[in-house]
């Protein structure tokens, strides 16, 4: 039926009550989280946002208030008034456990029926059923300390950035659909029938325009939306940390922005980074880690053994060195023993899984060295290959041979594999690291040309800019990411600002000049009045709350989400709409029809 | 062509240069405003975000920086090093206006073509160049402020209710289309074919959601959406402040937000507002000022002469009260010698666009009463209506007769208009006022049926509840208005928070209990399980802005604005994409089809 609070309001939080207030009169207000009847006295547990506190119904007080509270059950909504007191016996599990209130007035705000979940940390639910009822899940303290670590976060970010002069502008949603437009979110336009407006990937070019129109610094924290097959960790529409600046170069960026990580860390881990933060090239990162984004917390770094084993008899090594290739090996230091022949098979085939067509190892126990590889190479070969490899008592080798990418790709992940399965990550350890001169292009095997690794307006470093017509492959960008524990948690360049070298980055991209201004026209247009030197970054705002909450689920850090299949399951969105409403919109759905 | 920074960085901002930087060397880097070149001297005005600093290039000092500054145009892009010193004329207008810097070092960042627009506040363009050219546009020192007034205005608002215990939640904006989908800006999925997403409305039901997810006190400032046929103020996406707050009443939230107002107003514009804010009901507003949301800044009020002139010979006045109508007056008190006979007419034609029939006046001079309805009344009617209007020498009264509504559309807006043509109102006066007790209903002509006014979870004033069967139209809601100079800034409601009564008041919207779960079967679901009494507010976050810098144009406090159809003059968007694009995500246009 539900109560009326009446005058009663609430004094003081649940989770705040002490033994300090013991005797004062409190009026509190919550969600019962359980309830104890032993006969002539009923214990509850009333919970609210910061907490739970313990209270008390006696019957020999009130047996008016006992009989309406007999029944109460989970989950529903009350507002009592009555004395704290210390209680007899203590739970020091939880910070209220000391006190207890004896109710003497009771309001029942709202029942509630049996819920489909239950209210606590370790249902063990499926996340399907907690999707679909997520106002009930949102009331595990878990979930709920995640959204608030995500509103503090934002307000540091914003407190951090409005005292550097950062103003924070908010850029369009309703934005124009990119050139190619895979993964453009649609809206067709009521007034301008036929036409459509894209959701905005990033604002890349609202930010850029912002810096040609003067306003120095910019941030904001936006939705940004891809509309792409959903990876474990992706949602269609996430939250970014953008910024850009002007009259910078790389130094002033990364200076500016290891402050903001110092303060994030500092205020929300109570972690105090080292400044500044390690660098690596991208190619220090491939040759050594096998990735871009290198997880610094442990070893097992990449070691390229091609030149020793290029004229070896060993055809699944020479070969793939004759091919272009290369063959490279990581050593699990100190871990042999952790690692059956069962478990090597288990790593093989996970390799597999990035290309690799197979995996050579090298095991040396103190009964020896176990290999089944051994017998391809001369003694001096494998004495060679073992010492280049730091190969001692107690380690174990593996190696891939094939070309580069894959050699990379398999041994890079192996590496993160090998150390999730050890079990040897502490998750409270922050590994940060500077990824820079990254490829201003990388080959598109599809489109058979070169295409911009971050976005066209990408500025080469200086050096490399005589290469842009000749060796395209071999110049580096003014970009950088910034790396947290072998995930990306951010990226960005400086931007060109000269129209004859974006010129030639377009004519490298192999688009003419009327492509360029079919795509960029406005961007381009805008360039031809003074554009200062300027650049930016930005973070993956959902990934970093997942690293701030040790969480690897971003439907975790995300209030409603939507599942793998984009679709929210509280309110069945997407949905079909009416005819008319299409019509409204000028479209019609292509479903059930032969186009 | 465009030089590199080189080593060169900004020491300090042009804004900021004062007498007391005599002597200092700094480096400047912004836009060229303008250039006067004396022969063997140029004087130029550099900008940045902060202001204009006064540089000097002096050919006896470097003849080589010199011939290079000769090439400067208005709007390229410098960066330059130089001694500051105390100018020999000294310009009082601007606050560098004491110092200048001699340079000796100077790069030319970039080249700018001529402008399409002037870079200067009143340079009287149209306003589709300055959006077209929004870039420049935004080089205005005018619309950075104004774009640093938002920021900050975000600022103190998220600062107010981080320190009263609100959580920033994001929530979606890829949602469920609503029900009749009406002003829906519609998303095809390219997963899940056939079905849309829509852009919301509003985070309402998101909101009342975390209300039941017991998150206690919720705020986001976020982007909204209307497809609607765009008013001069109005903008396809906006931004409004959105507060939800769990265990109150009305006047919990409206003390809350008070102390938020007063807090906007100090830090933004150096007010103090007085608490408690006065507050009027619907009804007193209605008859006082003829619209809901009044301007407190001048008087004029409306008085109710029907009961004086119902059998009057004027058939006007009499025949509409005999139809159920009104006769109503404001007296224009003082400022009746400021309207000729032909002023009045227009006055009269304004009135007519709100529905009016005509307009009937009385002035009355220092010669004596004018009115050309007098004759049509005795003596002591006529006595009794000037008394009732409280009608002196140097009045001007208007009258208008008909149905209510038109009465009160068309003087209520009609008081406005003489204000403003009297050009008495003080834009620096800030007149805040609650308007409360809405009504709950509004009949909807159109679909013959009784519609919420607010929405369908508004809940009812207590005393009128049992009037929902009976007298729908008699029914108050716990709404509440804030409006500030005639505008409406924020309104909100007391939420239902009880199955039965949300239930009365589906059957009294004419819902059965099937489409009202059709509808908002979600929402019923979650109310299910324990819904604490809630409610809150939402605030026009664009109209904030523009009343807190005096603008009347909600495009000058939006950085990349859309026009009245609702296109970026910028961009070029919406436009029409490829058939592929449309194919992917399983639609087509209906454009120069017959459907």
């Amino acid at each position: 039926m539900g109560e009326k609070m009446g005058n009663l309001r609430r004094t003081i939080m649940c989770g705040e009550l002490r033994p300090e207030h013991d005797g004062k009169e409190v009026v509190l207000m919550g969600w019962v989280q359980r309830e104890r009847n032993l006969g002539s006295i009923i214990f509850m547990d009333l919970r609210d946002t910061t907490g739970i506190a313990q209270i008390v119904f006696d019957n020999t007080v009130s047996s008016e208030v006992f009989n309406k509270a007999e029944k109460i059950r989970s989950e529903f909504v009350l507002a009592i008034k009555g004395k704290v007191r210390i209680r007899q016996s203590i739970n020091k599990e939880i910070p209220t456990g000391e006190v207890e209130v004896l109710v003497d007035e009771l309001k029942i705000l709202d029942e509630s029926e049996t819920t489909p979940i239950y209210i606590k940390d370790d249902d063990n639910v499926s996340e399907s059923m907690r999707l679909k009822y997520r106002y009930l899940d949102l009331r595990k303290p878990s979930m709920q300390e995640r959204l608030k670590l995500r509103a503090k976060t934002a307000k540091v970010v914003r407190d951090f950035l409005d005292e550097n002069s950062f103003i924070e502008i908010e850029t369009p949603m309703l934005t124009k659909p990119t050139p190619e437009g895979a993964r453009d979110y649609l809206v067709p336009s009521r007034v301008n029938p036929g036409e459509f407006y894209a959701l905005p990937q990033s604002p890349q070019l609202m930010k850029q325009l912002l810096m040609v129109a003067g306003m120095d610094r910019y941030f904001q924290i936006v939705k940004c939306f891809r509309d792409e097959d959903l990876r474990a960790n992706r949602q269609p529409e996430f939250t970014q940390i953008d910024i850009e600046m002007s009259f910078v170069d790389i130094e002033d960026i990364i200076s500016i922005n290891e402050q903001l990580l110092y303060r994030l860390f500092k205020e929300l881990k109570g972690v105090e980074i080292d400044l500044p933060i390690k660098r690596i090239t991208y190619n220090e990162a491939m040759e050594r880690y096998g990735v871009d984004k290198p997880d610094l917390r442990f070893g097992f770094e990449l070691k390229d053994i091609s030149d020793l084993v290029k004229n070896c008899g060993f055809k699944v090594f020479s070969g793939a060195i004759e091919n272009n290739g290369a063959v490279r090996g990581i050593n699990v230091k100190g871990y042999g023993d952790k690692f059956t022949r069962k478990d090597i098979t288990a790593l093989e085939d996970y390799a597999k899984t990035y290309g690799a067509k197979g995996l050579a190892w090298i095991k040396i126990t103190e009964e020896g060295v176990t290999s089944p590889i051994a017998k391809f190479f001369s003694e001096e070969e494998f004495t060679n290959i073992i010492e280049r490899m730091e190969g001692e008592k107690g380690d174990l080798i593996l190696f891939v041979a094939d070309k580069k990418s894959i050699v990379f790709d398999s041994l890079g992940n192996l590496r993160n594999e090998v150390a999730k399965r050890l079990n040897i990550i502490d998750p409270n350890d922050m590994k940060l690291v500077w990824v820079t001169e990254f490829p201003l292009f990388e080959f598109d095997e599809e489109e058979n040309r070169y295409v911009a690794k971050h976005h066209p307006f990408t500025h080469p470093m200086e050096e490399d800019i005589e290469l842009l017509e000749s060796h395209p492959e071999k110049v580096r960008a003014k970009a950088y990411d910034i790396v947290i524990n072998g995930d990306e948690m951010g990226g960005g360049s400086i931007r060109i600002n000269n129209s004859t070298l974006q010129k030639k980055m377009f004519s490298a991209l192999g688009f003419t000049e009327e492509e360029a201004w079919d795509k960029f026209g406005f961007l381009l247009e805008a360039f031809k009045y003074g554009t200062p030197p300027h650049g930016g970054i930005a973070y993956g705002f959902d990934r970093l709350i997942m690293l701030l909450s040790n969480t690897s689920n971003i439907r975790d850090v995300v209030a409603f989400p939507k599942t793998q299949s984009a679709t929210c399951l509280m309110t069945n969105a997407p949905t079909v709409v009416s005819h008319k409403q299409l019509q409204e919109v000028h479209i019609q759905t292509t479903k059930n029809q032969n186009i």
